[in-house]
């Protein structure tokens, strides 16, 4: 059996060129990185403006297990199928991090079969963006401390300095750090840290930003601090958003790359699914639309939380509207969450299927409460017994949904066809999206609305200074949507609590402010923001072999 | 009077792919970043290595003043210049570094008719490459707390650890942190800092790699931190430098871009002239050397410091030997030298020309020790007139060298065509290239050789541990080379003395092991590895226009 990284090498790949041409892109159109990767000019995406738009399509999944859920995979394997049955489809992912890379054996995007190339590249620099958010990030910080060295005219109070520093790499020591050590020529002594750059709000701007205007005026809300009379701090203040924008100016541009069947992937974006939205960037879903027939696209974790906020803080954003969504799901992950040990995964069990189903009934449920047409794909595994499908079947069934296997990661697009044909289907018939809250609800109803009608929590427990907060938000920022990061492994803030449980406490210990994103960010329980090494990290292994491959990453 | 950015926008540039070809490089041999950058492939430079070697010249220039010298724009007119006589001539120049552009007014590469676009690109991202040298050398940092977190097998003596980070921006807050701060999650507290990105050993690693083997080699014996022992910790011993390879791989390929007469030019790597080496790649210009007639590259600073570490370092280990040399000078810096206050430079005042010639007399000879045929280029100003230029002139003269009056400021590479047909007329002539000093002199020896024989001083002055540390590095390191880290603006430690000061005592206040890089840094004097922001940053007017170019950065 051949492994990701050897399918993906074998890829007969097509000059980039040609990838671009089958969207109508000409040569001139597209800034290309090598030969397989390339950016679409800002003239094709502002020439864009008059057509119309394709079909949207979300592929969401149940709770993450370690059983793995195949997501992205699903993701690429239905835009291959809906090629192969005659539509003109785009996907749409996100970038990966190249921190983590580092750490634990990770990397890829998709798998098996339906994969996208070039899948080194892609985890390592590919065309810059992230090093582009990670450079107007810290020019932000750095402006932040050298306005306080040179007199601090704002006033700002060092103490409150929400602004961290951010870096795109695993380095736990940088969590907490002081920093304007060493005397007077350095500045002023604090308290700070840094953050792994897909957690910036930097990022999180990039992905909501409509063109470079937009993306500046979000830069220029950021609030980086407070005054010592509790006055917000602008990136506006410290006449910093027009040098980030120039940081930015190319990393806007949505990247083209390709699947292995050789169609046209957007893959642009990478913000974090807890403390961010979690989703491709809008640039890059709107350009794919108005190039496609269809296009499909994938959030972050579970539908819980990668489709809540993909639906109320991206889509309600730039106006999207899906027409369907994919809701992935998996024998395994159902026998999971039925309470079969990863080890006896490949034991039959037809009553831990049954059990687990709980939690796709959810997610069924409350995908439906938003409008939308669904349809369950069941990411096949060899160890899937007969018995086991039928029952996930029948869950799905019981809500009126249709559930259809998939094999896509053994053969491609081919394997997903039947996939393609439903998502056509449910595509056509009218559709009835609603958000789940109105923007004029208060922050702190949003909240109790997505803890109690999406996770089923009985309430939601803060503290007097969470609430306190949330108030005094109200007046200026009380429009805003709410970013929920939570653990993606359970309904609830316990990763234990597998299942569908209900009438749970949901903890908000924390509220931010993230103006420039547009979003409120409720952090219920511990959210790591700069991940560590491991003891033996994948960094040990990784190197180049004689033909200049890269080992040990994948 | 157009700007240097207005003459660089209205540039006439021509698709990279015909820049190459020019080479005799075919579109399936580069690696383009959009459609006015390129990286050359591996498998051209694999395919290079018969062929004849063109002929290398270096531009160097007197000690830098406030007035400017035009180094960069004299190379850059120079290469134009040679093709404009019917050589073909390739230039290898440094890339610039993001950070500084931020702080104070910066960026270009030359100036007037004599620059090499695209602009805007190459002060900002351009090809990624110093990005890709931050995340290799922050991964090793992080593999340095990440082993002593997971019990620090090595012993490593966190107090001893000399491996800090690096950021590409102008950041004093940073200079000196204390990091694993916040509990045993994350890591063990101690004190280090963060130089901006071209203080990196990384990146003079990646400037002296002949290639990708080479630069593993290098990075592998990249000395981090000390044993409680006191034995050395190498990148190797944290098995690191397989990462950091994969990570520099793109990285130590040269950047094609073009002149403004649609020349090739190599800009690649950008060490720090101080702490490092200050020249461009080696790769880079064994690439371009293959590929032409003639080479024009440049070093760092003035002579005194680039042009011998030009020689005793890179052509030292690389193997190269210069078949010329140009000394930029001119009128302006000369008065400088002479006495007059910027401000009054307008003014005709041939005798400050006669007495700050004794500045481009002393570099004359220290330069001829070389064994390197000489010219003089006279970088023209408006200001300067015929008696000011008759005694440069004659002062060149009375060593035997001609000075050329160049325009290519104004003219292009028109301006410099007798300065051009000077170097073919001295590159055509027997070459006696020697090293100041042999491999197997005594680094302390070296130190004094230098600080004798090029800058005049009388004696060197050192403490007794410093003494005992080079004493100590004798028997591994003893046979490297010695990188001089002295201020740029005068022969000796103190800036404030111009012209040719002699019989002064030079302190070594520091000594620095770079065992990857392969050099052994003096310190002589205070040296800033990173830089801060000014008050009013660059960075509060950087901004992108209406029709989306960069304001603000020139």
């Amino acid at each position: 059996m051949l492994t990701d990284i050897e399918i993906a090498r074998a890829a007969a790949k097509r000059p980039i060129a040609e990838i671009a041409a089958r969207l109508g892109i000409g040569a001139e159109g597209i800034l290309p990185y090598g030969h397989d990767k390339a950016k679409i000019s800002p003239e094709v995406i502002a020439g864009l403006g008059g057509r119309p738009m394709g079909r949207l399509v979300l592929v969401t999944a149940i709770n993450p297990t370690p059983a793995g859920e195949g997501k992205t995979t699903t993701t690429v394997g239905l835009g291959d199928a809906l090629n192969r049955i005659g539509q003109r489809a785009t996907i749409c992912i996100r970038e990966a991090s190249l921190g983590p890379n580092f750490g634990m054996k990770g990397g890829a995007a998709g798998g098996g079969r339906a994969q996208v190339v070039p899948m080194e590249d892609m985890n390592l620099h590919f065309t810059g963006d992230f090093h582009a958010v990670t450079s107007a990030h810290n020019l932000l910080a750095a402006m932040i401390d050298n306005h306080i060295h040179w007199g601090n005219a704002l006033d700002i109070d060092p103490r409150r300095i929400t602004w961290r520093r951010v870096m795109d790499m695993n380095d736990r020591a940088l969590r907490d750090v002081v920093l304007g050590l060493g005397g007077p020529a350095n500045g002023v002594p604090r308290e700070s840290g840094f953050d792994i750059t897909v957690a910036s709000e930097v990022m999180a701007i990039l992905c909501l930003a409509g063109d470079l205007a937009d993306l500046q005026d979000r830069l220029r809300r950021i609030v980086v601090a407070r005054s010592r009379a509790g006055r917000p701090v602008t990136a506006r203040d410290l006449h910093a958003d027009g040098a980030m924008t120039v940081l930015l100016r190319d990393a806007l541009q949505p990247n083209l790359v390709q699947t292995l069947e050789n169609n046209p992937a957007l893959v642009h974006g990478g913000p974090f699914a807890n403390i961010a939205h979690g989703c491709n960037s809008v640039i890059a879903t709107r350009t794919a639309l108005r190039l496609s027939d269809y296009v499909v696209t994938e959030a972050g974790f579970g539908a819980d939380l990668g489709a809540e906020k993909f639906l109320d803080i991206k889509c309600r954003k730039a106006g999207l509207a899906p027409e369907a969504v994919v809701l992935v799901a998996t024998v395994r992950a159902l026998k999971m969450n039925g309470g079969v040990a990863k080890a006896d995964l490949a034991a039959e069990d037809v009553d831990a299927v049954r059990r687990g189903a709980i939690n796709l009934t959810r997610h069924i449920q409350n995908l439906r409460g938003f409008g939308l047409p669904l349809v369950v794909a069941v990411n096949h595994f060899a160890t899937d017994t007969e018995a086991e499908i039928d029952a996930l079947t029948e869950a799905a069934a019981a809500e009126g949904v249709r559930a259809i296997q998939c094999r896509h990661w053994a053969m491609g697009g081919a394997g997903a066809e039947d996939l393609a044909r439903e998502v056509v289907r449910l595509a056509g018939q009218p559709s009835d999206f609603r958000l789940l809250y109105p923007d004029s609800m208060t922050l702190w109803d949003k909240i109790v609305t997505i803890a109690t009608r999406i996770y089923r929590a009985g309430h939601v427990e803060a503290s007097p200074a969470v609430r306190q907060q949330l108030a005094e938000w109200q007046a200026d920022h009380g429009h805003l949507p709410v970013c929920m990061a939570k653990t993606p492994y359970s309904f609830s803030a316990d990763p234990a609590a597998l299942g569908a449980p209900e009438g749970f406490a949901l903890p908000v210990r924390e509220v931010r402010l993230a103006a420039g994103a547009g979003f409120v960010v409720a952090i219920c329980g511990d959210i790591m923001t700069m991940p560590g090494l491991p003891r033996e990290p994948a960094a040990n292994r990784i190197r180049l072999d004689a033909a200049g491959n890269v080992e040990g990453l994948f």
